[in-house]
């Protein structure tokens, strides 16, 4: 009778620890069927993070803790860096020269007829990539006896931005409250269940490659800098350090005056100058390996240089040099823009161009892919290959403010990688912003990407659980720019969702589930903003669409109108060198291409040129029967996604397969309200009928109009 | 330069009259391309109104009034009676004794090598019939001078029934208040304007062959008896009298106790029958040629003779005694049901049967299509046929309740059809209820049909532009149950949009018209309740679907569970015999077929069977696939309906399109709505997968439980 009590006590606790609610991401070890004997012992450092992760990872898939050996034996897996001296023993420190700090090597050795798995490594945090490289082989079922893998990241900045407000909301966060900060009604605490959290999220991130995090928002508030706040920060960095994860902050430009009482925050003032410096020692103090500031300034209101009639490079610099003597660095924004210019994708490169070769060699100016704002497919931003002497790093948005936030399945990878491997053709052929970003073209001593993050405190990270496949996504490409999106797409796939109940994931399961995620965000641009609309966005919360939105008194860049053009001639921005001349900014031949209208990809025709409803697309319909054709084809699109995803209810946990399948639902409803409605505000101007062969719109425009969503941030 | 201004203004005024807000119905003479030589002269009774009548509409034609003629010549219109001395002289009294008192004659004949057109009935109602139905021939370019034609209506009632609340609210109106009541401090009031509207009306009843309406709820205020009430029926009468059409009153049966102080409403007891024969002799004073009485009694709550021990046949018996000597009529309805039995759908035939053969001849039992109440399909009521010496009248619901309210486009003509059609055999074969209810199979002296109003006082009378059709095909079919729903919906659309600007009606938009209005009824028998399903209506409002509604407390046989019984087994009511039985209602061989699961027609099988889910059906499909299958081919009809109209646009007016556009949106909005709400619920039951090659649901069922439509009636 005992042994039944035992044995429904565990079922009880087995049934709690497998709650499917995507909780576990990607590291669902205690899901992964392993062989107990791929390994009969371990050598290495116990009390290192790569071996307790490694021993952590074992142990939650069922087995025992590997006994630590001393000889070399078959099957042992070893564990070390160059200093170690099984690692010397094994004379591969040739190779471990050229990997870098962050690099690793994982080698199937044969040593006097014992055959080894060696992860090598220079530093603790290359073995810790290294342990997580071999978890993941064995997680897709992919480890043999045969590694040969040899790994260095592209980017020595790998970083996270979080919008996290100091009051726990978070800026365009679709996935709860910040796991870093919340409303307090004094001070800020730490509880036990934060290092829980945190060390749950610094796992996720160094598992995947980042090794760093902007804790709260570029609108920054001064405050962070204050002593208690950089207690709390401090705390954070304790969490994140094992895991090779150093922190940033998001400074306010004004903190001299905001929080220092100074009269002025000039960066050539010297009692400003002083006050930075005494403030970058007291942080660094409490956190030796600070990772530096980043920074959003003279942009959408927020202070900056500009203020006191200096650049961008003065306000850089000057704290550049604050953080010189700890090795921190400046991130530095480029996302500028005024309500006054004609066209706002000029303005960063108007304003950052003629600073080239100012910036100190430990600023990094931060570059969105797109020379507006994050929409669903944007031209490449001019800046990459313009700014020759000064290292870019590019910003990249994880959490979906314009694609359908918390509801959308959209994999994000795809768009990611168009943007990485465009060619800019600043310096010839091949110079794509892949090769820019990472220095190969002009010499760029730092490196680095950043991702805005989708996390929040919901239980599944990121609202939807096939965002959490673009918090993958960035991490993996921050890694390595030159996986392809069906490589990551693979990994995920099977990491997430494989051996879960009821059955394990069918080999047609995860072929279907590739397909809807390689094809997602073509389909948000299908039926939100095709062929290179963009800005259609409702006011303030940019979650559905308002084409015709006009609200009194408005910056008129704020306004879809200000982007669409819509007229009774035609539609679209004309950035022609007939019209706003954004083309000028691009290197030939791109610069040609883009400017003449027969030449331009019909994927950005309406992001270069006012293209008249009438003009003949290369297929032989109208612009404007190919904006209807397209629009529809994303509403079926999704259609489709949702069938697909039926049919993988076999293969699926039945919560996350539901939760899926509902925000499907919504994706559909919303995929019609964008055709319906951008089709039929577009008509008022084309005056040309909507394809009589196209499933017809189930909305009323002045329906649509008065619709109003009260979406706001966690507060 | 005067001519210029009156020029505008004729133009204003016209505009304004062209005003498409279809106030006009099928009535559009001014839209009529009319040969203005068709005729040369008039002969006819000028001030009669068949004369008035059609002088209206050749004026409104365009047409100057025809000058009177007094001798017949070439293209001389006729209209007169058999006492007419031009009638006399055309040798046609013998042809005129066969169509009775309502039928005309519409010939063309040659008159000493005059070519002539006569319209000739027996009365001056026949006359106004013959006239309309000229008028018909015209508006539809039918005209030609080779005429003979001969008419004469199925029915001697043909009624509609105003469910017009003495407030002004209309129960189940779904197109503004009522056009003969309202809200009224004080007494109940008379405005030009009203009489005006009642023209409309009594014109718009007249020209399709209605020659009744009852004013008033069946659930009837007793103070509708009241003096002050009954002179506002009086005026009413008056304006409809000139058309042929005879005013009823619903009575609530505790009148004498209610309105007239008796302590009883006893119909046995002397001073109720004193009462009554009182009331109605005050009535006929008012009003003498007063149609009678349509009495609701023991049914929904409302009194009638069982409250007193006495039967429907006591009852109605009473009032029939009391309006005999004036030649008034009770039209006593079998809807009744109460909450105890286990099938309501035998409850009429129990209550009424026994009863078969104790009325007086001037009553007439009004019994509903259906035994339940008027859903989008039912089996026909076992009523017809089976009461062999008691007269019967069809009541049929216009109004949409059951079919979409104001938003559905449903062409009611094909179910009603359907209904009139269907053999009972209940004395052999061809017994259909068309037939029994023109009294061709048991001795009838009294024939009706009553349709219960879909008119109000919104701008277009029935809220719907297509809800218009229905009032014309009831009026259609009530004159001729043989004509067919395509003859009907062809003389409508020419009528209702025929040469409406901006061009006029081709053929192919007429075609398409025609084939959206045939397959209306079963498209949304399809989305909403196919296979025999009924009764799965959102609790009071009717409107969308609730197959999971549970208020607590509530009476059973007011709740979707007991009518589509879904369980772990399958769905549907079981009526065969070895379940209710209702089907033992039924005569042979229509009983064995409905009883026998193997032969009972798929469109009624889960009305008559609760079927297995995996049972197979006639195409191969189960149950559930069948179901699935069909709720969504329901959907694809409205898809496909909004295609065809919106092809359409050339050929309406730009205000009506329009508004047919928007109630088709909304149409497809709720035929997804159904579908979803129906699949997902009952796959709570079936526990089957929704067929993959079927369009997902886009709503989640939990988020389709919280919907609650606060849809009032207009008060």
């Amino acid at each position: 009778m005992k042994k039944n009590i035992t044995l429904l006590f565990a079922l009880i606790i087995s049934l709690s620890a497998f709650s499917e609610d995507g909780s576990r991401l990607w590291l669902r070890y205690s899901a992964v069927n392993v062989n107990k004997n791929l390994f009969s012992g371990i050598i290495g450092n116990p009390a290192s993070t790569p071996c307790k992760e490694f021993d952590y990872a074992w142990k939650s898939m069922g087995n025992m803790s590997l006994t630590q050996q001393k000889n070399i034996t078959d099957k042992i897996l070893v564990i070390g860096t160059g200093k170690d001296n099984f690692i010397q023993s094994l004379k591969i420190s040739k190779e471990l020269k050229l990997i870098g700090t962050e690099g690793y090597l994982i080698r199937s050795l044969k040593v006097k007829d014992d055959s080894i798995t060696v992860i090598a490594a220079n530093t603790d945090a290359g073995l810790l990539y290294g342990v997580y490289h071999l978890l993941r082989l064995i997680q897709v079922n992919q480890f043999t006896s045969s590694l040969d893998i040899k790994e260095k990241p592209s980017y020595s900045v790998r970083i996270l931005n979080h919008w996290d407000n100091l009051n726990g909301s978070v800026e365009r966060g679709y996935a709860g409250h910040s796991i870093f900060w919340r409303y307090e009604e004094e001070h800020p605490t730490i509880t036990n269940k934060d290092v829980t959290l945190w060390t749950e999220y610094a796992r996720a991130n160094a598992s995947i490659g980042i090794n760093g995090t902007a804790l709260n928002n570029v609108n920054a508030m001064p405050k962070v800098l204050s002593g208690e706040y950089l207690q709390k920060v401090k705390a954070i960095a304790g969490v994140m350090r094992p895991y090779g994860i150093k922190v940033y902050l998001s400074i306010n430009f004004s903190s001299p005056t905001a929080l220092g009482g100074l009269k002025t925050s000039d960066p050539l003032n010297k009692d400003v100058v002083k006050w930075w410096n005494a403030k970058t020692k007291e942080i660094y103090q409490l956190i030796p390996d600070f990772g530096g500031f980043l920074v959003k300034a003279n942009s959408e209101g927020l202070p900056g240089p500009q203020d006191f009639g200096r650049t961008h490079a003065d306000g850089a610099n000057m704290l550049a040099d604050a953080l010189k003597p700890y090795g921190g660095i400046v991130m530095w924004r480029a996302f500028v823009y005024n309500p006054d210019e004609k066209d706002r994708a000029k303005q960063a490169y108007k304003e950052f161009l003629p600073l080239d070769g100012q910036f100190r060699d430990n600023v990094i100016v931060q570059v969105k892919n797109g020379p507006i704002d994050f929409q669903p497919r944007e031209a490449f931003s001019p800046l990459f290959g313009a700014m020759k002497k000064t290292a870019l790093m590019p910003e990249l948005q994880i959490t979906q403010e314009y694609l359908g936030q918390g509801n959308h399945l959209v994999f994000l990878s795809t768009m990611w990688k168009e943007f990485l491997d465009t060619d800019t053709h600043a310096q010839g052929n091949g110079t794509t912003i892949a090769k820019l970003s990472t220095g190969q073209v002009y010499p760029q001593k730092l490196t680095a990407i950043a991702g805005v993050a989708n996390i929040g405190d919901d239980a599944n990270w990121c609202g939807h659980h096939f965002a959490q496949a673009n918090w993958y996504a960035f991490g993996r490409l921050a890694w390595n720019n030159e996986l392809t999106s069906e490589e990551i797409a693979n990994e995920w796939i099977t990491m997430t969702f494989n051996n879960s109940t009821p059955a394990s994931l069918s080999n047609d399961c995860h072929t279907q589930i590739e397909k809807v995620m390689l094809l997602s965000r073509e389909a948000v641009v299908n039926y939100m903003m095709p062929l290179g609309l963009h800005h259609l966005f409702a006011w303030g919360h940019h979650y559905g669409p308002e084409p015709w939105c006009a609200v009194p008194g408005a910056r008129p860049d704020w306004l879809p109108s200000y982007y669409h053009k819509a007229d009774s001639v035609g539609l679209g921005f004309d950035r022609s060198a007939s019209g706003s001349n954004a083309v000028s900014q691009y290197a030939q031949p791109v610069k040609e291409q883009y400017d003449d209208l027969t030449k331009c990809p019909e994927n950005l025709i309406l992001w270069f040129h006012h293209v008249p409803w009438d003009y003949p697309m290369k297929n032989g319909r109208t612009l404007w029967e190919e904006l209807c054709y397209t629009y529809d084809s994303g509403v079926m699109q999704i259609r489709d996604f949702q069938k697909i995803w039926d049919r993988t209810e076999p293969c699926i946990d039945a919560q996350r397969f539901s939760e899926i399948q509902s925000k499907l639902r919504i994706q559909v409803r919303d995929a019609v309200w964008w055709k319906d409605a951008c089709l039929l505000y577009f008509q008022t101007y084309s005056k040309r009928q909507i394809p009589y062969d196209i499933e017809r719109p189930v909305h009323d425009l002045d329906d649509l109009k008065k619709i109003k969503l009260d979406l706001k941030q966690h507060n």
